[in-house]
C-alpha cells in the first residue's frame, strides 16, 4: 500500500509537526482544522462503509482502491503533478545573469518569497540534474536516466496523432459563415470567459470522468471548477478549507510536491501520519481512530475528505477504480459537503504541458470560492476549446484509454523484473506510474543519511534519477518511489546494467 | 491623471486604513513594507529624474507616461483583468443545486475562503447583471450595454483573420517527419515544460514588448516569468514583495480588481493615497514626500516599485509610452533590484481569453521565486507555442499594432462627442480602453450614496453598466470609469439616448 524509507530526519519532522500541534491551542473562532487522510483503503469496501465509526470524513487520500483486488497495493505516492520545478530554465537564466543584480547586494524579498526561492529536496535536486543531462539512447547514451517525473510517454504517439488529425478542426475554432458568425466565434476565443472554465469544457471533462469510472458514477459539471492543472486545484481547494495555522494529517510517504503546493502559500501545514512496511504501508481503521480522538483532544472540527483521483484512468490491475464520488453515493445520511476530489488530465491521458486540474466539490460554498480564486489559475480558452473537441471523440478516448493501460501493464511487469534482476524488489502495484522499490538492503547505514548516500551514488555513478523515500517523509529509510512511464523497452537493459554496477558493489547489510 | 468619485464611504475606507496603518508597529523581524505608487507621473521626465529627493523606487504604477504629452492624462483606472468575475457562469451553476448541500447546512469553509465567496462590490454586481442580460441590437435590443469590462472588441476581426490563416501551422506543433521526430515534437506539446514559460515564448514576448516601445529598451527573457494572465502576474509578484501584514500605498482611483489580486490571497493591505480633480488626479512628488516620510516614521523599508504597463501598446494620443525600464536604463548608481514591471497580452492583443501575464523583474530572488510560483499559474503548451507563431509573425504585429491604435483613437473621440451630446464631461485620455467620466452634476446628493443611486439609474432605468468611482476607491463623488472598447460605432447612437432618459431628468445640482 505505501512507501516507507526515511528514519531519522522524516522522525524529527514528524516529531515537531506533532509537538508544534499539540501545543497550538484551539482557538475562540473555530480550532484548528485536521482533515486525516487515508490514501488506499486496504479494507474491504464493507468495512469502510460498516467501519465508519469514526466519521467518514476521516479520509483525506483514497486513490486507488481497488474493488476486487483489496489487499493489491496502490502504487507508489504519486501525484498530479510530479513535475518539474527543475525544468525551470537552469540554463537560460544564467544567459543574462550578468544583468540582474548580485545576489550579495540584492534588495528585499519577502520572508515567504525567500522560503519559496530557497525551497529545494533531493527530489527537485535530482529532476534538475537529469534535466541538465537527460539520457538518450543516441545523442546522450551517458545521461542521466529519469525515474523520478511523474509522465507518461507510453501513449504520447496516440495524442500526437489525434492533434494531428484534428488541426483542421481547431483551426475552425475561429472561423465562421458570416461576419457576425465570425465575430461571435472568434470572440468566444479570444474574449473574456468565466475564469473557472467553459461549460463545453465541463461537460465533456464530467463525462470523461464518468468513463474513467466504467459509468459507476455521475459528475455534476456545476460542482466543478478548472484550474490549469492539479497542483492548483489541490492549491485552491486547500485554501478554501483551511487557514494559516490549521493542517492537514497526510498519510507518509506521501508525493513530495505536497509539502510545496499546500504549504508555500497557503500557510498550512502537513503533519505526517507514518505508515510501515509491517503494515504494508497501510492506514488501519485502528491507526485512523487514534489519529481522529487525538484531533478531538486538541479541539478539532471540520474535518474534511480530499481525495486525490488523477490516477483513476491509470490502473492495470484486474480491478477497477472507485471513487470517492461512488463511496458517498451509497451512504445514507452522510454530510458530502465535506468531500472534495482533485482530478487532472496530466496523468490519465498524458497532457501535463495542457495545465488542467479539476476541483470537485459538493460544497457549494467551496465552489463558489474556488470558482472565484480559479481566475489565478485559468486554462487558456483555445486550449479548452481543443480538449472539448478530444474529450468529446469518444472513439479516441476508449482506444486511448483501453491502450494506455495495456501498455502500462507491460511496462510495469519490465521494469519490476528488470529490478528484479538485480535484487531489488518492488511492491506490487496496479495502477500509477510508480514502483515503490525497497533498496533497504543496499544502503551501508540504516539510516536517511544513508539512504541519502545511496541516493547520490545511483544519480553519479549509475547515473539513474529516482526520488529517495526521504522526500515522502517515509520513516523507514532505503525506500525510493521509480517511475517507469518515461522509459522504453530498450532503456530497459541500459538500466538493469547501471543499477548492477551498484547492487553489485554492496554487500547486503541485512 | 486620475480619476476620483466618491466621498464618504471612500473617505471611510481610507480614514480607517491609514488609522488602522498607523496603529501598527514596526515588527522586529523588518517592518511594515510599504510601496509608494504612482500611476502616470505627470511631471516631466527630466523632473522625475533631477527630482530624485525621494528614492526614485518610490513609484508604484507608472502605467502611462506620455513623452511629448507631458500634461496629457494617462487613462482612467484600468488593469489587465477588469475581467467578468461575473462571467462565471451564473446560469449553469443553478442546474444542479438540488445536489448540493444548502447553504445554511453547509459545512465549514475556512475563515479566508468565505471571504472571498462573500467578497463583492457594485463593479462585479454591474458586471453580474450585464452578463445575464446583454445588449445586442438585432436579438436583445433592450439589454444592458456593457461599459465596465476592460476588454477590446475593436480588432479582434484581425486576431480572428490571423488565427484562420495559420491553422495549419497549429497543426503542424504535433507532427514530424518520421518517427522520432514526431514524438519530440509530440513531447515537447503534451509533457511537462517550464512552468514560468517556454523559452522560445520569453524570447517572442521581449520582441513585443520592445515592439511596443518602439524600440526604445530592450527586455531580457532571462528576468521574464510568464503566468496565466496578468492577474497571476500581480498576485505572485506581490507575495514574493510583501509579507502579510505589509502594505502598499496605491493612489486612488485605482482598478477595483487589485482589492480581490492583491488581498485575496496574500494578506497584504492596499492603502489608498486620494488624488483630487482639484489636483488633475495627479500624485506631485510633494505628495509621494509626504507619503514616504510618514512610511519612514512608521519604520518602512524595503520601497519597490511596480508598474503596470499593461496597456503600453494602446495608446492613441501623439506620444510615446515610455516603460519604467527605460527611465531606469537611464539612471546611474540606482537600484534596479527594486523595480518590477507587469505585462499581459489582455489588452494590447485583445487575448484576454488566452490568460497571458509577464512578470518582468531586475531582482534575481524575485525572478527565481516567482518562477517557482508560477507553477500555480501557467499557459498551456499549445497555447504558448500559438502565440509564440502570432507574436513572431512582423507583418500581423506590425499591423495590428497600428491599426488598433486608429482604431481606439476613432472609438475614443466618438464616445467623448457621445457623452458631451448628453452634458457629460470626460477627462482627455491618450491611451487604453477607458474614459473617465465626470457625472457629478448628475447626482442628487454630493456622497457615495448620491452616486450609487446614479449607478444604479444608470444600470436599471438607463440599461448601461459603468463603473462607480467608489468602486475604484475615488474620494469624490460622481466619478464614473466608462470603457468604450466593447462597443460598435452602431451602440453609439442608442447609448445617447439612453443616457438621455437619465441626464434630461436631473437639475443639474452645482
Amino acid at each position: 500500500m505505501r512507501r516507507s524509507g526515511d528514519g531519522g530526519a522524516a522522525k524529527k519532522k514528524k516529531k515537531r509537526s506533532a509537538s508544534a500541534a499539540s501545543e497550538r491551542r484551539p482557538r475562540a473562532d473555530g480550532g484548528m482544522r485536521i482533515v486525516v487522510p487515508l490514501q488506499g483503503v486496504v479494507q474491504g469496501r464493507g468495512g469502510l462503509v460498516l467501519g465508519s465509526l469514526i466519521p467518514c470524513a476521516l479520509f483525506y487520500f483514497f486513490q486507488l482502491y481497488i474493488k476486487r483486488n483489496r489487499a493489491s497495493p496502490p502504487p507508489p505516492p504519486g501525484s498530479p503533478t510530479a513535475a518539474s520545478a527543475a525544468a525551470v530554465s537552469p540554463i537560460h537564466r544564467s544567459l543574462s545573469r550578468g544583468l540582474l543584480a548580485p545576489r550579495a547586494a540584492l534588495p528585499a524579498i519577502s520572508a515567504r518569497g525567500a522560503s519559496v526561492r530557497d525551497d529545494d529536496s533531493l527530489y527537485y535536486a535530482g529532476l534538475r540534474r537529469c534535466a541538465a543531462d537527460p539520457y538518450h539512447p543516441a545523442t546522450n547514451p551517458s545521461g542521466i536516466i529519469q525515474l523520478g517525473l511523474a509522465e507518461n510517454y507510453l501513449s504520447l504517439d496516440l495524442v500526437g496523432r489525434w492533434m494531428e488529425e484534428h488541426a483542421a478542426e481547431a483551426a475552425s475554432m475561429a472561423g465562421g459563415e458570416d461576419e457576425d458568425e465570425r465575430e461571435l466565434s472568434i470572440r468566444g476565443l479570444a474574449a473574456y470567459q468565466p475564469y473557472d472554465g467553459i461549460l463545453a469544457l465541463k461537460m465533456a471533462l464530467a463525462g470523461f470522468m464518468r468513463q474513467i469510472m466504467q459509468g459507476s458514477v455521475s459528475f455534476e459539471p456545476s460542482q466543478m471548477v478548472i484550474t490549469s492543472g492539479a497542483t492548483p486545484a489541490m492549491e485552491i481547494l486547500s485554501f478554501c478549507l483551511a487557514d494559516p495555522g490549521n493542517a492537514f494529517l497526510v498519510p507518509s510517504p506521501y508525493y513530495p510536491g505536497w509539502d510545496r503546493d499546500i504549504k508555500w502559500r497557503t500557510g498550512i501545514e502537513l503533519i505526517p501520519v507514518p505508515c510501515r512496511s509491517t503494515d504494508n504501508f497501510n492506514i488501519s481503521i485502528t491507526a485512523l481512530e487514534i489519529a481522529y480522538n487525538q484531533a478531538k483532544k486538541r479541539g478539532i472540527k471540520n474535518i474534511h475528505l480530499i481525495s486525490d483521483e488523477v490516477f483513476a484512468g491509470s490502473t492495470y490491475g484486474s480491478g477497477k477504480f472507485v471513487s470517492v464520488a461512488e463511496v458517498v453515493d451509497d451512504l445514507e445520511d452522510f454530510d458530502k459537503g465535506r468531500v472534495h476530489i482533485i482530478y487532472g488530465l496530466s496523468k490519465d491521458l498524458s497532457l501535463a504541458g495542457f495545465r488542467v486540474g479539476v476541483i470537485y466539490s459538493y460544497n457549494e460554498s467551496i465552489v463558489t470560492a474556488a470558482a472565484k480564486i480559479a481566475r489565478f489559475s485559468s486554462v487558456s480558452t483555445p486550449t479548452q476549446r481543443l480538449l472539448v473537441a478530444m474529450l468529446s471523440d469518444q472513439k479516441f478516448i476508449s482506444d486511448y484509454l483501453k491502450v494506455n493501460r495495456e501498455r502500462l501493464r507491460k511496462m510495469y511487469h519490465l521494469f519490476v523484473d528488470a529490478l528484479d534482476q538485480v535484487g531489488i524488489e518492488c511492491y506490487k502495484s496496479s495502477g500509477g506510474f510508480y514502483c515503490w522499490a525497497d533498496m533497504s538492503k543496499f544502503i551501508r547505514s540504516y539510516s536517511e543519511k544513508g539512504e541519502r548516500k545511496l541516493w547520490d551514488r545511483l544519480l553519479e555513478e549509475a547515473k539513474v534519477n529516482v526520488t529517495p523515500g526521504s522526500s515522502c517523509h517515509c520513516i523507514e529509510p532505503g525506500w525510493f518511489r521509480c517511475c517507469f512511464t518515461t522509459l522504453s523497452e530498450h532503456d530497459i537493459p541500459v538500466l538493469v546494467q547501471r543499477l548492477r554496477t551498484i547492487t553489485d558493489s554492496h554487500k547486503p547489510n541485512r
